[in-house]
């Protein structure tokens, strides 16, 4: 037993368990019925709060939001959505925005704050902006490391093929620190999807990281990439560091076709990463998890030139999946509970996520009885610790 | 002046004026620019915080939720849904759940604390219940007199034609107090739309008062009996007295057939209720809006039998009205706020709401900086005034 140890008694674990936890040097070190544990320097009463590992904020773009700086009215494209002139919007916007760094360091204390200590942003690599942005990120990153584990993924929102030097870029991003290379709609965007993966996953090879693929492109093209997507996965044994992010298409099919995708999807170890988007076609959670493929969330974009929704909450962002796939039942809450917590750390490959013994003490206790009534009600009373200190509550950050 | 007049220095309004609000009995006496208004007995200073009339809830079921009850599961139907079998499995919940009062209270009492101030409730009336719920609830609209305005539809949720003796109950009903009589899937459930209308349309004129019918049923059925609620409606002469709540089918239809739809509701003054549901199409409020038809929203069932879901949060409810609608520039955020505030009054056919000399002094203050943003931000941050009077803070009762 180190000094540092505290002992968190009267936790009402997912299964309706109530126990002690113990926690030394930041992990869980032991776990008992309540009343059973033993003596601790320091003993914090939850009272039979209902306590949860810390949320996992699977997609998010710490460069661009604009939360906690001035609104920026949307403005839509000139005729229909056009990814080319969102960029140069929101390229127009930043040039305006407060320093990126103060940005970062507001939308991820916004996460923290609501509960999420572990985190997975794009930072957008491409031909205008260079590793600018990725400079500015991994210095957040760095400074905030106490605070939550964050993952960076070198995003090429201008394409690859069609935006010159960004596969140069995106290499330099992977030495730089980026931890997985991304992609961005292989047909739609590039006009060449073989092209477009043959340097996603030839970087991803080259360098050992994982990859994750913004894919927008619905329909059978959409499904096309998908699949292709799966079977370089395969054919590179690269199961379980893959994601595709959005992934409309699989919204857009059902029976056989989705049972075939669900199948191809399982057997690659692809995972799919939706926010559950308002009103548009997205995965179907539960055909996807009932298929085995591992389903995660994020808040996407938050207050940003994309859109202007976003609350960095992923209990909420657990709310609308459930909202949004029509999940009324206690198991089916508890399933988009899942989505926010163990399937995002198994689709991040979190090492010693969860609340066990040697894992990392990084839990949120919620005023709810149990995690269906946590997701209809996303409570505001919660209290978030990392590595077994409070540090935020009830939305804020505490000093 | 009277003794008990206050000035409400400082307030933002949505279109960013700056004033000052002098209530007076319960009503605004005066608005004047910040700064320019004539003493009162007490002011108190809002700081500068936007400040909106109080919401709107336009639809909901006082008498069925276990908000702040024991949490029941959600159980499905045992083969599809089925409006009868949720009906018992409604029963045996009630019969087992706390006082219908208590729960009432408790429901309203969390609509008034998230700063709705003005309620629109279906209450059920059938062969099994008769005039139990209503009775329950006439008390409590009459002991919350003083914090809420609560209108109540009498509400066939078994039918009308194949629940015996019902249009008697109906009839009853708005004998001992409902202000409206409600109709249920005349189609689908009654099996009769001219039968099920001849009785309701038979309660309104001859009670004088409005129509709001639930109406689930989807594509040209649904489509079809709109047409028929619609040419009744302009020829007993009730526009701006008629409401289809859900009006699932409107969803359905775009093109040509939608805007036949629209300028069909505009012209016969029959307005439309939704709740944005999740996983449902729902009608399309910017183009009904555009077309002239008044678009509301309610939080419909909160946390019964039907689902678990609803917070009783009429700003929560604007946000989502936006979400699944993609609104995402200022004006379009402005129409979602302006559902649950102007719009619902207007289906409401309220007497005095809004900001404005000689209406109703119920209001709320937000943190946020204009309307897009508590749209997008859904701040719990707010104070509810009732009549002048602080009634609620920050999502909570006051005393």
């Amino acid at each position: 037993m180190t000094a540092s140890n505290t002992r968190f008694a009267n936790a009402r674990l997912a299964d309706g368990s109530l126990v002690d936890l113990t926690v030394a040097d930041g992990r869980f070190s032991a776990i008992a019925p309540a009343g059973e544990s033993a003596p601790a320097i320091e003993t914090i009463d939850l009272g039979g709060q209902l306590t949860v590992p810390g949320f996992v904020e699977g997609h998010i773009h710490l460069d661009t939001s604009f939360h906690g700086d001035a609104w920026r009215p949307h403005i839509p494209c000139t005729a229909g959505f056009d990814v080319r002139e969102r960029v140069a919007f929101q390229s127009r916007n930043l040039a305006a925005a407060a320093p990126m760094a103060v940005r970062a360091k507001n939308q991820l204390e916004l996460c923290v704050a609501h509960g999420s200590l572990s985190m997975r942003s794009h930072v957008m690599v491409d031909g205008s902006v260079g590793l600018k942005h990725l400079e500015v990120i991994l210095a957040v990153r760095e400074a905030h490391r106490d605070l939550i584990d964050i993952q960076l993924v070198a995003f090429p929102q201008s394409g690859i093929l069609s935006s010159l030097g960004t596969a140069e870029l995106l290499e330099e991003a992977l030495k730089l620190g980026c931890d997985l290379v991304g992609g961005l709609d292989p047909a739609s965007f590039d006009r060449d999807v073989k092209g477009h993966l043959d340097v996603v996953f030839g970087l991803a090879r080259k360098h050992g990281v994982g990859v994750d693929i913004h894919l927008h492109d619905g329909g059978t093209l959409g499904l096309f990439e998908i699949e292709e997507i799966a079977a370089r996965t395969k054919a590179d044994g690269m199961q379980g560091h893959v994601v595709v992010s959005h992934a409309y298409a699989l919204g857009e099919f059902s029976g056989d076709a989705l049972k075939k995708a669900g199948d191809m999807l399982a057997a690659s170890g692809v995972a799919i990463m939706t926010n559950a988007p308002g009103n548009h076609a997205f995965p179907p959670v539960a055909s996807l998890r009932q298929a085995g493929v591992t389903v995660f969330s994020g808040s996407d974009n938050i207050r940003d030139s994309w859109w202007p929704y976003g609350d960095g909450d992923m209990l909420n962002r657990a709310n609308m999946i459930g909202y949004r796939s029509g999940f009324y039942e206690d198991h089916e809450l508890d399933a988009a509970f899942d989505v926010v917590t163990h399937a995002g750390a198994r689709a991040l490959r979190l090492d010693n996520y969860g609340i066990g013994v040697g894992a990392a003490a990084d839990f949120v206790t919620l005023g709810a009885q149990h995690v269906p009534e946590a997701v209809v009600a996303v409570p505001k009373a919660r209290t978030v610790y990392r590595r077994g200190r409070a540090v935020a509550r009830d939305g804020k950050l505490l000093g």
